[in-house]
């Protein structure tokens, strides 16, 4: 193994998110080989005492309480965002500007505006936006069965993205319940996960129609969201986000019908994928229950051998590996900010829809789209 | 066994239908200790080599030519509709002013219009609509549960009815492809029955907005149809109906999530029920998959013992016997064609919100309610 | 339809099974063209009032009380026993000694020795013993894989047939817990079902060792038995029955591994069938879950459209149209009374084996190849 | 967080349980709190060049080639072995002799004599065994409820291991299919994970009967074994391993049957128990499908939050967490060679059950009582 550049990481926020990040920054060359040597240079929140904890647990060599002086470090390559949505934007902007790859956690942003405000600035860095799941194995690999021809004309498409916790009185504290802090409910949470695989394996929405609930008493941010979309392929889709779908803890789950075949993925199964391949004899047609840990499916051959499952985590160590193959060659990586802002134009259609209770059309030409 | 009522049944068209029917007048009485007795008397239809063929098959007395001469027949105590949808209106109201019950399969009629038509033909003899899937004992059981308040508050409610053969080229002489005697696709043959297990499981739906597509070039009738939904008891629904669902066969499923239970159902599993109990301690809480085959489930105890799955035909069988005891019991039998008027006025309301691509507002106060 | 011949028929016994009979009876012709005409001529048994109810739901004719009157009424042409087992000799004898057809319920005898002696008187008339699970469609279709050769060399068979109702205090007076009318327990009742269904999918056994229990406390026959064997054709196999396997209520399943595909049945899912085709591309292989439900798939072009699911009673109706088919052709139908021999000595095997802690050998001269 | 004490280890091989392991001494302290600050001191093998490349991936600070100098170093404080089996013995001896923890992959030895030896050896130093399948969070669940009373008295037990990749042709040279290294094929490799589990989950095992074969031609070492067992419970049992039980590529699973729940388990879908409450009213009992990952399942509150699965090397994180507890609090870690000896002389008792034929009647008294 030839000597490796340094990359030093600086991380904002040290939530949830902020473990599943410092793991795949902590992990990533122990699976992969990726161009970079990464040092977890410096972590950065407002709470000391538990900045100290985290460093602790997950290798960070130090810890600051001001993102500005942060940001502008010349050490510091990267920046990592996983704060509240609404600081999204200026970290975004001001790290970029200071010339440092950007990675931020999604919803890219609170509005349209801030989304391209930072695609903007990140325009002549690296960026990405944490869509991590493009990154199963079992959903690279429906997307490979697509890309393949595998499906044929599709024509349709479900995504739901349904959980349960929302029925429980929450932290009235919680920043995911502050509409300035969040921006959204399940709409930014959620849904946009749901729209960017869609986009990502079926492409460009053209026209969509939806409904918007909250249904918990006196919550200030959507708690469940409903979509009628049509594709730009002319297939026909609907999307549901909710927090209120007991029954369901984590079920990210999406199932297209195509003339030649048809899939169907469960966040909670990530690692299997159900394919019907209709190419095949009628008689033994049916639905495929593929566990998708090798061989020859994308990234496991790198995780354990077959059979041996992965969790969760390994959707952000394989996302990083892509990133920084793809900076180091200099190519561009998906999803990054342009895709994050597609995603927030979507969401602002979702929320103009249901606040008018109207369709609306989205304008395809500033639609960028997906490789 | 006291002696029965003697009660002769004409039936009226001889196709898939036709022998579904024919199995449950020949065989309810095997299973079930109706109150009267049937005489498979006359079947009609204008093939009269198929209709001889039917006779022989399933023990139909005597075959004839003209509905019109067979529903004025003095000995005919019921008659039975599986024709193409145009003709239900005709004979219904036909049947009806002769006095005879009548039994029409869904959907009731190609317009609310014919529809109420028919209901209000029909208001002074027994009528049924066969919307069978009510019977089927999970699902039978699974309102129960919603009765018993096992599933507390409901916040969703998604119904699907997806199907594939719609990709296949068809016949195109068959009457399922005209508009005129068909009156739609999926939204009748398909959509009808998740709209009518919506109403009778969650309650009248108040608003409803529509997308009914053509996929298939060139044809005449809709292949598939996607629904946003509101429920008077403010939850949130969403339908699909198609004919182009690629991998589904004959799924039939719907899910409904409340603050105290959730359930799950398809017609291709018809012998399950998923139940998740959310009342119970949290860390067994998950998705039971109960085989609803007894003991203790509608209807199975006079089917086989606990174990022994069921058929299709079986929900006829159980709706048929319900339908004899209520007309023995002089009481109102549900779905009946008031019930059959509910459903076309929400398939219309379907058609007109895509068309026009509006919302549409339900005037609840001529909607029945279920009981 | 040419006029076929009339077939009559006498059945012996009346409880379950006796139903599941006489709906075979009464619907064969109903699905399938048969090659004869089938009267319901004669049901008998000790008990008259439930004779005549049972007449009454099923359209016997006529009921008598005495069995051996009953085998030689000389326009008696088919003799169908469902008897508790130890009468299935002297009736079976009986009845082939008069020259009459003989359908027998499983398992054939309670001994070898009976089960030769039934198979001897029986072997100039047809005969048949009613393993119907060979005629489960996806059960069928199994088969079809394996004869194709789409299994390629098996390596194991696991057969396990698991109840729980054995865990409930039971009607001492049942005759399926008196030793001398049942003979045995679950081996007589579920093992028997296993060790067909092995033999005719996967080949004679020459191997095995068991270990017989009961587990209720001063039960007389045994509720539970466990089997390890060895095929002729050198794969390896597992067997389970159970009365006491709690949390399954009719759990007849089977997997077989074989170096070109694999395949899990289970009869609670009975429509479906999961193949698991290894001669496909690796990245894609997985278990399938057939919906054998057509087209192209045993039987059930007969039954209902595809999509449309199948109950129980459906494999005695098709294994009674296969029986009259090769009764009208003069050709043997399998599993007739040899196939019950081979079942009943693969039992007493079992028994012994059990009793004596060995290994049994199984002669192979005197088993019958299955066709 | 107080300042930790520091652990050195040294880890004898590099293989595929090479990277498991070091996994879990890299990350221990990431998701819980452990005792110990863990230092990855040296990392021992034969081939430099692989030991230099494991080192960079996972953090070891220096690598060595004899392990014998390694085992003797001062500054290491536990020995972790994960080499060919045949040198678990010298290896494990050496290092408890010099004092050290050791810690040692599964199974503990090639023979009963060479594991009872080690575990002599080791003694006076805490001992682990990798049987890491244990520390599943939804097996410690399945445990848990069988400890609570939750299955009532069992009567079935059934465990299979079945892997499919023995059907292809395999490196010769590997360690694996040498019975002087490995010591034997899938008994030592699978069978120990099932029986350890057994032992652990419904205690001793007081007979079996087995066979035990080799498939592929011309290989040394078995391929597949199947077990009769009984319990000293008196409950049944049944084994099997292979690695030619194709369609099935890492199904390490269990189901159990008592009075009042049973459980089922499937190592390939990890993050889900099946279980069914008998205490429950009858009409809604069914096969609870549980995601254990939390709240109030063992473990995963220290991974993911609710819903976001885990993989398999989690349990290697688990199973390290709770020896250095066990170790800091001065207490009896399970499993230790203690278990390791017990699981031997299972195997051992498998193994001589297929030569001679014969049934085994294993020595309880020597038999170590699961805690």
């Amino acid at each position: 193994m030839q000597k490796r550049k340094i990359l030093n990481v600086a991380m904002i926020g040290y939530g949830f998110m902020g473990r599943a990040h410092s793991n795949a920054f902590r992990q990533v060359n122990s699976f992969f080989e990726s161009p970079y040597e990464l040092r977890l240079n410096t972590i950065c929140g407002r709470d000391e005492a538990k900045l100290r904890k985290m460093a602790g647990e997950w290798g960070w060599e130090r810890s600051m309480t001001d993102w500005q002086t942060v940001v502008d470090l010349p050490e510091i390559d990267a920046v990592d965002i996983c704060t509240p949505n609404h600081l999204h934007e200026p970290i975004a902007v001001a790290a970029a500007r200071a010339g440092k790859m950007v990675l931020c956690e999604k919803p890219l942003a609170n509005s349209v505006a801030a989304a391209e405000h930072m695609a903007k600035a990140a325009q002549h860095v690296p960026s990405l936006v944490w869509f991590n799941y493009r990154r199963v194995p079992a959903v690279r690999f429906a997307r490979q069965l697509a890309e393949e021809g595998r499906l044929g004309r599709v024509y349709h498409y479900r995504g739901l993205y349904l959980q349960s916790w929302g029925i429980h009185p929450q932290d009235p504290a919680a920043w995911r319940f502050h509409p300035e802090q969040a921006g959204s409910g399940v709409m930014g949470d959620l849904l946009s996960h749901s729209l960017d695989l869609a986009v990502w394996l079926n492409g460009p929405i053209r026209k969509l129609c939806s409904q918007v609930h909250t249904l918990a008493e006196g919550r200030k941010v959507d708690d469940a969201v409903t979509v009628l979309a049509e594709f730009m392929n002319g297939s026909i889709g609907t999307f549901e986000a909710s927090r209120f779908a007991t029954g369901n803890q984590n079920r990210n789950c999406f199932e297209i019908n195509g003339s030649d075949g048809a899939i169907e993925f469960n966040l909670e199964r990530m690692n299997h994928l159900h394919f019907n391949d209709l190419r095949h004899e009628p008689e033994t047609q049916g639905r495929r229950e593929i566990l998708v840990t090798g061989p020859g499916h994308p990234y496991v051959d790198r995780f354990w051998p077959p059979g041996h499952i992965i969790g969760y985590e390994h959707t952000f160590i394989a996302t990083l590996y892509d990133f920084l193959t793809a900076v180091a060659k200099g190519v561009r990586f998906r999803p990054d900010f342009c895709d994050g802002v597609d995603v927030q134009r979507l969401l602002e259609a979702v929320s103009v829809s249901s606040a008018q209770r109207i369709w609306m059309d989205l304008d395809q030409t500033v639609m960028l789209q997906p490789t």
